[in-house]
């Protein structure tokens, strides 16, 4: 199992390679400066213990392109009353709205929104430069997956027809806890992708639900745009988010958010009012 | 006049500032850079000749963010057949997609898009990191402005309910050609923003008619996101846009695109099949 990420130590950002029983830390940032410059990924590094979650990062810290794709699980478009898409819906978001595994969520006060609500996604990391990839070579530039949670203000989000100012709230994006490699893992095979709060389980989706699956989006992207070494792409979410619910939930302040991806690993997110998790 | 812009020199990005007759060249790789260490804004620098315009960079190579915004102009709003908005429409453009002054628009094959359209606009250009500005606040954090086209393949555009695909081909977005600083333009006094392919004027719209001005997107955004030097807004286009004309009409390989925003500049565009443009 080979597994990268990114660890904050004394004030600064470093990546870390996950080696058996203990790590290896970096000569660089984060992943995504691994991935820019990929020799880096193989030294041998200097020995440290595995480093705590509580001290991990996003794995990219400031991503060139983090596109995120809505409406990509079957039983989500059923939820929300759509009909399957044709092609792929893609959003953005920006580096301001990323936290680590452990990092608190920032909640607004309810006079900005108290709609809240959870999406825990697969995320794919890419390795190589890609343009008007095949399916192939779209799947040859995924390096990795890592696990999200597009933490969404709901309100906002259906303000005006772009769900962009949504999903960008300031520290409420969980990413982590690291990136494992894509030998590691088949989202083909139908990887569990869950929330919970607290103790019970809100949402539970496979990724063979998957519309659209990772190099289909990969190839569809690189049609636009070119993808480089460090961009990332959420995947899009399962069924079970709150506002979908009967009566419709939000995480509320003290909440604990927990996303976990099947192979992957967990993240665990308490809901602070934002000037405390500033 | 205080101008910033980026050159390219020798295969490498250099800022630099205009000083009357010539200009100073800034030890920064861009105007962003600039931007997040101030105080290079100031310093004598060494003398060089104006930059000819088709050396000339897009300002900033690599926002943090770039936030665009959508139905700004209540004449743009009209020609579309939608009511006036009561909060601004947010989306993403990705640095893959920037050009500069004189760089040709890359125009994919017709059988990925037919229906490539034009979008001149006013792009505001952060100087201090605001979080839930008031107007104040969001004006001083006004770095200045500079010039784009938001070049749009429609068809992209409108596969799904949102917009990012279709704003973010590779190579298809001028900006520029610098930046001007916030003291020496006024867009509350009325700016024209012009359109033109060739010698005949599809756009022209006046700043005064924008319904969200931009301190006030500044603020607005910044109540979800925290802005930062170097980030940019776009505010959005006038009317005459390709696809809102009788018959619609698109970009073709061969025509010039030439934007222009007053007391700014202008942006002059061939549009090239995209592997003469790489």
């Amino acid at each position: 199992v080979t597994r990268y990420g990114t660890t904050w130590r004394d004030g600064a950002s470093r990546a870390f390679r996950l080696d058996g029983d203990d790590a290896a830390l970096l000569p660089a940032a984060d992943v995504g400066e691994l991935l820019a410059n990929p020799d880096l990924l193989h030294l041998p590094g200097d020995r440290i213990p595995v480093p705590a979650a509580d001290t991990l990062a996003p794995p990219v810290l400031k991503p060139g392109k983090f596109v995120c794709v809505g409406l990509n699980y079957r039983e989500h478009v059923t939820e929300l009353g759509k009909a399957v898409p044709e092609y792929p819906t893609l959003f953005a978001k920006f580096a301001t709205a990323l936290i680590g595994a452990r990092e608190p969520i920032a909640m607004p006060a309810p006079d900005v929104t108290a709609k809240v609500d959870w999406e825990a996604e697969l995320v794919i990391v890419i390795g190589r430069r890609v343009h008007r990839a095949d399916l192939a070579t779209a799947r040859a530039a995924i390096f990795g997956y890592t696990a999200m949670n597009d933490v969404s203000m709901r309100d906002w989000q259906r303000r005006t027809e772009e769900w962009l100012q949504g999903k960008n709230f300031d520290r409420s994006t969980p990413v982590g806890p690291w990136v494992v490699t894509a030998d590691e893992l088949d989202p083909a095979a139908g990887l569990a992708v869950q929330t919970r709060i607290g103790e019970r389980i809100v949402q539970l989706g496979r990724t063979d639900d998957l519309i659209f699956g990772p190099a289909q989006l990969v190839a569809y992207i690189s049609t636009v745009m070119t993808l480089e070494p460090g961009d990332l792409i959420a995947t899009g979410t399962p069924a079970g988010v709150g506002v979908s619910r009967t009566p419709p939930e939000f995480l509320q302040a003290g909440d604990e958010l927990i996303t976990s991806v099947e192979g992957i690993g967990e993240l665990r997110n308490r809901c602070e009012p934002e000037r405390a998790a500033a």
